[in-house]
């Protein structure tokens, strides 16, 4: 009899599931459950679109449920909640009432905006940035928004702030800590990038954690580090914290970062048991660091459609594992392109893991070449091992090859030493210096070993 | 007393040797000669200058003869060639008639144009691509050009024809082989190539050997495949072939790709013993491969660096060692990006290994977001092995560091497996695809496993 397997969820870790279990199994029977509206999008998208990069939402949705249905025979339910699932009896009920079996499910229920438990978080104007309702409702908004203000200096705080200035109104961010995009990044090279964001005339208020937001119906100002800011429209781009609802309802583990702990196969564990039959994917999950022994976060579309891959495969019968990640990212703000990969010193240091580091300060361009753009590249080893664990460019180009190059190094645990003798780049005048910038910086690295 | 260092050439590896000689002693005395007037400039920029993207040849010397003395102590003497050399009495003679003697020396004689033994190769506007004076040879000569015939569809032959396009000229390439790029690219990815440099205006005549050079005084027309195609000027874009004057001259073995052997520590082999004090870097030595075992020639300015390095560093009485080479290039030609890295389908013939391959199709940026180029990345496994050993790309933007992480994993033995399972990418709509091109390469190469 053909196997019956139910994925909850439509995010990319969802959806990628599904048709992989399609793909490990042509006969299975596929079911799909989402609360959302729409499916098969880019949480990442939703700034372009506000900016009008691109011009609708429609243009970020890459497939509709008919396409599923037709192409790769999965059944798509949008807006159906799973109301109650048990996952020894392998039934759960749906908010339409309906009952289902499954010999396996795939929970991919993604993530939640958190809002800070401040005075006047529920009025009207205060928006997360999670889903395409977010994103329209952001945009019905602002017709009448003269002055946003971003809660929250983070990646999708900073691509917001950009665009809401694009689009015409004052912004300003309000972040508790002292740098943008915080944890992740180095102070030194979240300054590069925040010097850029507020030459564009974006507002930073730092170190100024939000105490309250005020207004009567709608939204009128945010009070940050005991100063008001007005504003017609907050945008909390506050962090994600996993969707526990469904785990916590089965009474799955609960790691140490606040998401669901898995096993290599993204399988659960309850009571400290491994749970046959069920897979996880996406936001929900914490992954092990591949640069670190420990669990660490890593909400990001990339590794959301590799998580759902080895999800959906072994949910179908395959057998396919999550390796440790380095959560190489990437962003475009304004004119420039900020990436990391690895360890900050900051989560080095809550490792436990001393660093010495290097940086490379350079052009992505042989220096008399037209239209070079400036690029600084950091990296970083562990002061015993010598290896690289971490890195972060801020470059007016090219940032994303340069990343994942870092990231290859990094997981294979290769040392400073090793990458500056042995690691070449590719030169040509109108794409790199002759030893390029990467290359640079793990030779200023060397110098201080 | 303080320890006698000679260089001889003036070329990336000639320079980067004297720097790193300095840098590996503070008291040395380095001399460094070469035939050049010119010197510390990169060969590789002069079809820009001859395009007129770069202004002139002054802009593409990175340093004067004064620079080396004042900043780094380290004197060069240009138009001075070496006459004689003898590395048992550690002696050398120069064309002024001067002595001088060394304790250790680096040979950095570089390479030169092979120009194809047919008739009518030393008329007047025949000319080569390698220094600064062909360089300005080819731009005086281009007023009375209405046709040139470029020999040689290689790298540097296909910028030449754009150079002389852009400069308004017709273009002709001759190639004796049916592809473009030969021996380093595969045929496939070579066409899509050719097809795009073809769109821009250049005529291109494929597998045909030139076999004669017409005209009285200049060159009048080129005969290849049977045929004559007029023209005013012929650039021989041939292959560069090591200068294997000195070493010939204190009886170094010759490897057999046609270059000086070396041993790690880039010291060269009489009748198989290592000569003591000798180091050579650059063009002139060939390197064994990081991908197959057996020597390989890597001509790049990117390796030419490196090879300095350690040849200026050993030469100083340090110690440092050359790996085996991936080497990684980039072209930039016309509106694509060109690159590969390890072995193409033919280079792994050359050496014995089978080969599986996978392509990814795709675009340097999300589907939905604007501007986004087409990119097409070619990934090669060993058949028995399962190991990357070659990947090539063809993209509208963005090659140089995503060549560089292919070539990463490779010089780190990573298997196909292992790459799709692992190598993270990172993802936003600006910059990637969710899952870059990349990594759809090598997942279509898992599927032929």
């Amino acid at each position: 009899m053909a196997k019956r397997i139910i994925v909850i969820g439509s995010g990319a870790a969802g959806m990628t599931a599904a048709s992989a279990a399609r793909k490990q199994s042509a006969d299975a029977e596929i079911t799909l459950f989402t609360e959302d509206e729409h499916i098969a999008y880019s949480p990442c998208a939703i700034p372009y679109v506000i900016e009008g990069k691109i011009p609708d939402f429609e243009s970020i949705v890459m497939h509709t449920p008919q396409f599923y249905k037709e192409k790769r025979n999965i059944e798509v339910r949008t807006m159906t909640k799973v109301t109650s699932l048990d996952v020894d009896k392998k039934t759960l009920t749906t908010s339409d009432g309906q009952a289902h079996t499954f010999d396996s499910i795939v929970l991919a229920t993604g993530g939640t905006v958190f809002m800070p438990p401040v005075e006047g978080v529920k009025l009207k104007g205060v928006l997360p940035v999670r889903s395409i309702s977010d994103g329209k409702a952001i945009r019905s908004m602002m017709a009448d928004t003269r002055s946003a203000v971003i809660a929250g200096a983070g990646v999708i705080g900073l691509e917001m702030a950009l665009a809401l200035k694009h689009a015409g109104k004052q912004v300003t961010v309000v972040e508790m800590f002292p740098q943008v995009i915080p944890r992740i990044m180095d102070k030194d090279m979240a300054d590069l990038l925040q010097e850029h964001i507020a030459s564009l005339g974006v507002e930073f208020v730092m170190s100024a954690p939000i105490t309250a937001i005020k207004g009567k119906e709608r939204v009128e100002a945010v009070v940050a580090g005991g100063k008001e800011y007005p504003c017609q429209m907050v945008i909390m781009a506050t962090g994600v914290r996993a969707n526990l609802e469904l785990p916590n309802m089965i009474g799955l583990d609960v790691g140490a970062l606040g998401a669901v702990r898995v096993s290599a196969t993204l399988q659960p564990y309850r009571k400290g048991r491994l749970v046959k039959d069920v897979y996880l994917a996406g936001d929900v999950i914490q992954c092990e660091s591949a640069l670190a022994p420990g669990p660490t976060m890593s909400q990001l579309g990339s590794s959301a459609v590799r998580q759902g891959d080895v999800a959906g495969t072994n949910a179908a019968g395959g057998y396919a594992t999550y390796p440790g990640v380095a959560s190489a990212w990437v962003s475009h703000l304004g004119d420039v392109q900020a990436a990391g990969t690895g360890l900050s010193k900051g989560l080095a240091e809550y490792y436990g893991i001393r660093t010495v580091e290097g940086i490379g300060k350079g052009l992505t361009k042989a220096r008399y070449y037209p239209g070079g753009k400036k690029i600084v590249v950091k990296v970083l080893a562990d002061a015993a091992t010598h290896r690289l664990i971490g890195a972060q460019i801020v470059s007016g180009e090219d940032a994303t090859g340069r990343i994942n190059w870092l990231t290859a190094a990094m997981l294979k645990g290769v040392s400073a030493e090793e990458f500056g003798n042995a690691f070449e780049n590719a030169y040509c005048p109108p794409t790199s210096m002759v030893k390029d910038v990467v290359n640079v910086a793990v030779e200023d690295l060397l110098t201080k070993l």
